[in-house]
């Protein structure tokens, strides 16, 4: 199992509600894939989404987010984490 | 106080190590600013560096990794996170 973190852009002016019903479209589908969505953070300024997700590999990751409707714009594999 | 993401890029190859040591700069000042760095994430094939801190401003955020020797290329304000 690894670890991932992707971005998204385009969430400009988006709530905390809309944030938590996205991450909500993921978690319904997540184990369809062996994924898990632990945490996201949104900067609702810039519309930039951080995604923090454990899975089998970031194909895996970038399924569901597609299939939840909303692709990342990249996916990044962590090798280390503090 | 506020929530931060940065993003820093140039670590390709980075150890997790190498990391702990640059993560440890900033806790070693963040004092001075009022800003704790709470946890980091690399992925050392594409040398992003992703990290979480909360403090007053971005300016300190920004300051606090300057003075440590790893400035970030991107520092966002999170709005909501679930």
């Amino acid at each position: 199992m690894a670890t991932f973190m992707d971005v998204h852009s385009g969430f400009v002016g988006v709530s905390g509600a809309q944030l938590r019903e996205a991450h909500d479209a993921d978690l319904a589908i997540e184990k369809d894939e062996g994924v898990h969505f632990d945490r996201a953070w949104l900067d609702s300024e810039s519309g930039k989404v951080f995604c923090l997700a454990t899975g089998p590999s970031r194909e895996a990751v970038i399924r569901i987010h597609e299939r939840a409707g909303h692709p990342a714009a990249e996916v990044y594999e962590i090798t280390a984490e503090v």
